[in-house]
């Protein structure tokens, strides 16, 4: 009990040596990873770059003692730190002490919402997100996070919550660009791409081996860092319009409480929710993926559980919203980590940072961080999945489309928010229209199939219908019209069977429609009878009134139901193949 | 073509003398019924009684050329009228020409929503008001209507659109309470309740034929109406505090036309869409039963050119929102009406009323109005339906609970809205811990059923599940959390079969989850294979990269997978039941 709870408990029995080993070596990695990216985070959600610190030290440490996968990486992410700034910017000036409480208050209200999901195990909850609409969102946050970084690559100013405000601002702003910014922005792009592609091949010709090739091709955001804050502090480039991160304060993050006040979390409260499904999603996926290559077991309501602690452990030490990130849990399970305790080493790598660090950082350029921001989102840019959904469902599509459009032309709360309407919405208009077909008896067997696709053997006075999905409100209406329409146009049909081996359950409306489809089939003396109607179907019917009304009879096959309504069609049906 | 948006090309075809007369007796019936009524509900819905007139006029004629149903008796109706109430008295003050107006907008918005709707077949939008939720709906309108009009009967002043509001107020002015109104209007109700119950067996008792006494006891209200205005003008009580309906305006129905101010269409839009579904769906359900009883066929999208039709027709004579009402359509039909001549003969019935005989209607207390209100809305109350739903289903019970208890509590929008979002709530719930089972080979034979039910063999090597629901969005991650757990905890694992033969669908969603599942299976050395995957679901998944990608094999049948992936298995199973 106990350990389900505390997975610490779990994973700590066998600790030993070499486990230990491996930690530390994966949390060097991931600590190289983490302070540029932590920085950069926190300047796209607009904050103090050393909140991105606070948010990579303490939520670590919570998430290693909750958490239950044993290589998630927690702390700042691109997607909710962009959440984050559109949620805030509406209540508070950017730079201002209110800016940055109401960015700790939403992730206390985030970690407490996340906690609640958990124990109350209302992680389904995250089903509302449709994949299309995640991959919608996710393609158009990415979109919209590059946008918002152009401006410190050209160093000039600029703002907007979605993509047409944000280019609107930009070319407004244009005049004035800092050509020596544009300059390094565009090195330092340049150097992570080629860090990326071109570091790995290099490193293997010098004889380095394949694997720690690949790991040092992922510290390719802190050489930029060292280079350009070297450079800019060498020729003086903060004097010559360079935007640079500037004084950090040094030291512990500072314990804070953050603010409960009813009226601000009464309106952060809907964002918060959106904020803690989208990281629980991009989390979970991770995480899951990472276990099963070691056939572990993970807990979605634990995992909430981890999370919300973590959201929780951030807003008490100045931080601001996380979850698991993608990038640096790859490298944390490719880097050998094993349990949680690699992310407790991370958070003692990056506290040491926040400690002795930050007057390093005085000549880092934004542009850095920006360019930082623009690679690591546009590497995870995926395009292919429009063209895969378009192949694989129109409907889909539609789900995808309509979330990349509202997202970049309204914003990333109204996007996702739409993209979970619509993609409701078409599931229930697909279902309202549900796939049916009339059968008939193939000859020389006791099978029913469509009329349309097989030669099969009809009798104008049964009328078979086979609906292949559940009866429920959403279709209830087109069943009645369905049947009322075969019957109104055709005087012979004096049996209906509805044929029911998809239907996996029937609901009140359903329930209603077919005992109104009873009943006015009785009055053109047509009798309703229903076939291979499944277990629990039967067993939910036989609570209603419905079976003593039906017209008709319960047929356990379909072959049963015509032999019985009219046994010579079914018998010459039978005999036909064998003179054939 | 013509015929389909023009109904009255087909049946004024064979029109002759005796379907004329059938016609004609039909719509005196309705006519006798409708003018009181439509007076009522006109005091309903906050409007002068004149516009209940105007509002069974022309609406009438316009449905008679476009409308569907052969015996539909369109015009005012209780919970329309509610409706209407609720969402003008939001916006102008009761009794003001500007009340008047808004509620001739409404009308007109209604009709053009419903035209289109018809127009562009979307119809299918009133699915989305699953059958609890519009029983629950009426159950809670029925007695908000019923308590609206208490205040008439106790000669009191009252306001609020809710249930509470309404109790509150009622009781604050108890104190001014008027016993000669009190007297008027309980004896009313009383004469009502006989008309109905008592009337019929003395009429059959005294020699009348049973059918037109049955007709007869319809006209309880004219009884009614001409009783009390007669003791009132007898008794001068309109001087003795009873509330009179007072100078009606005679003649032919105002042709006006309805503000096209965008501002408030803007404003009404929603409720309109609101009060246009709710309308059809209450009228479809009465013209499709009663055109089973004649074997006719009613297209829905006709049925909402024809409301469509009525509203606006009701806008541009100074009427109010109509749709077709259960009990006047009842008569109509059981009286004798043959075609929706009855409903242009009952439209000059109302006509010649509002000509006439509105002079006589001066002395006409509100009290009586008032119980023709409660009595007819009282009688449709079927509070079985809650006890119905319960026992068929706790969910749907819910549904309906919350949409009583919300309408109740917040009035009829915020009611209805809510009930429509707790039934897709509930209704995705449910499909997002869809019916599963682990299924084994039944001995002897080559069936395989859930282990927990029946004695079957299992493979510790083969994990088979059976989902019996589509896979979509809100069981996706069900799928995958069921497999993974399943995997992690049993290590004998090497094969999951996922047996497909409930499964009508995938959707994209479920789509990357199984190529996941599939991916992730594979870090454990775990083969996913598929069987019994029906024709639609193969030709959709042949469109994706994922049958590419499957680890295992897609078989036709379970037992073709169980046999391929471990013939000795298979094969012992099949020889089983012959060595017992």
């Amino acid at each position: 009990m106990l350990k389900r709870y505390f997975p610490i408990l779990e994973w700590s029995k066998g600790y030993d040596r070499a486990t230990l080993t491996d930690d530390l070596v994966a949390a060097v990695i991931v600590t190289i990873m983490l302070i540029p990216q932590s920085l950069a985070y926190a300047l796209l959600a607009g904050l103090p770059p050393e909140m991105g610190l606070y948010a990579a030290i303490l939520p670590l440490l919570a998430y290693a003692l909750f958490g239950n996968s044993r290589t998630l990486a927690v702390g700042p992410v691109a997607v909710v730190s962009l959440m984050t700034a559109a949620v805030v910017g509406e209540m508070a000036l950017q730079g201002t002490a209110e800016y940055a409480a109401m960015a700790i208050a939403l992730a206390m209200i985030s970690g407490v919402i996340l906690l609640v999901m958990g124990l109350f195990r209302l992680g389904f909850l995250a089903n509302f997100l449709s994949h299309p609409v995640i991959s919608g969102f996710m393609i158009a946050a990415t979109l919209i996070i590059a946008t918002s970084q152009v401006k410190h690559i050209f160093g000039i100013s600029a703002s907007g919550s979605n993509l047409i405000a944000l280019v609107g601002s930009l070319a407004e702003n244009m005049a004035s660009i800092n050509l020596i910014t544009l300059t390094l922005g565009v090195a330092a792009i340049g150097l992570l791409y080629w860090a990326r592609r071109g570091m790995k091949p290099i490193l293997v010709q010098f004889g380095v081996d394949e694997k720690l090739a690949g790991i040092l091709s992922k510290t390719g955001p802190i050489l930029v860092v060292v280079l350009t804050t070297a450079v800019t502090w060498a020729l003086n480039l903060a004097d010559k319009g360079v935007s640079v991160v500037g004084a950090l304060p040094s030291g512990f993050p500072p314990f804070a409480t953050p603010t409960f006040d009813i009226e601000i979390w009464g309106q952060l409260f809907g964002s918060a929710v959106l904020i803690s499904i989208v990281g629980f999603v991009e989390s979970i996926s991770v995480a899951q993926t990472l276990a099963a290559k070691r056939r572990q077991r993970i807990s979605p309501d634990q995992e909430l559980v981890g999370l919300g602690a973590a959201n929780i452990a951030a807003a008490f030490s100045g931080g601001y919203p996380v979850t698991g990130g993608l990038s640096r849990s790859m490298v944390n399970f490719d880097s050998g980590a094993k349990t949680p305790a690699a992310g407790a080493f991370t958070a003692i790598g990056v506290l040491t940072a926040a400690i002795f660090l930050t007057p390093l950082l005085y000549f880092l350029p934004k542009a850095t961080l920006a360019a930082i921001i623009i690679v690591a989102v546009v590497s995870l840019l995926n395009l292919g999945t429009l063209k895969q959904t378009w192949q694989y469902s129109r409907t889909d599509f539609a789900a995808m489309a309509a979330t990349i459009i509202l997202t970049l032309a309204f914003g990333v709360e109204l996007g996702i928010m739409a993209g979970v309407g619509v993609s409701i919405f078409l599931h229930l208009y697909r279902t309202s229209r549900p796939h049916s077909a009339i059968v008939g008896q193939v000859p020389g067997t006791e099978h029913f199939r469509n009329v349309n696709r097989h030669e099969v053997i009809v009798t104008p006075e049964i009328f078979t219908i086979r609906i292949d999905e559940s009866l429920y409100f959403p279709n209830a209406r087109f069943l009645e019209d369905t049947i009322y329409d075969a019957v109104a146009s055709n005087n012979q049909i004096e049996h209906v069977v509805l044929m029911c081996s998809a239907v996996n359950f029937i609901d009140a409306s359903a329930l209603e429609s077919l005992e109104a489809i009873n009943e006015r089939l009785g009055h053109s003396d047509v009798m309703l009878h229903l076939s291979e109607v499944k277990g629990p179907v039967m067993d939910r019917l036989k609570r209603s009134h419905f079976l003593e009304h039906l017209s008709g009879r319960v047929y356990l096959t379909q072959f049963d139901a015509v032999h019985t309504i009219n046994p010579h069609v079914a018998n010459r049906a039978m005999e036909m193949s064998r003179v054939e």
